[in-house]
């Protein structure tokens, strides 16, 4: 089963590379892109026999291990 | 109105950073984690009317400036 974390910063923390991407943007003329912000994603594969089982783990484990809770608010979507 | 631009690298791709938290995931005793893939996500507020223009102008921006398409694929979500 996959379960996808998706760590993206909080709102009040400064992205600079997405403002450098930003920037980048509207030199090519894509003026209507009025911010960029970056994060990760981390696609796991689990072997376990329920979409609950694998949400509860990927959720610990992005808790845990993958995200860093001072900054970074993170989610999980289960695959089917 | 916001979109994701999700990128991960292409399956035949070998991913050290992935492969390193699968093996730290197995040393945590998470043992049912088989692969972990690590991808980078881009959230992208676009000065757009609609949800297809939002779509377009993520989908041009991520095949143009985001994503590498010899090692990577993508994909893009509006959100409401």
């Amino acid at each position: 089963m996959k379960a996808n974390v998706i760590i993206k910063l909080k709102s009040a923390v400064h992205d600079p590379q997405g403002e450098t991407i930003g920037h980048a943007l509207a030199g090519l003329e894509y003026d209507q892109v009025t911010s960029v912000r970056q994060g990760k994603i981390f696609e796991l594969t689990l072997d376990v026999s329920s979409k609950e089982e694998a949400a509860s783990m990927a959720r610990e484990i992005a808790e845990r291990v993958l995200s860093n809770p001072v900054l970074e608010v993170f989610e999980v979507e289960v695959e089917d």
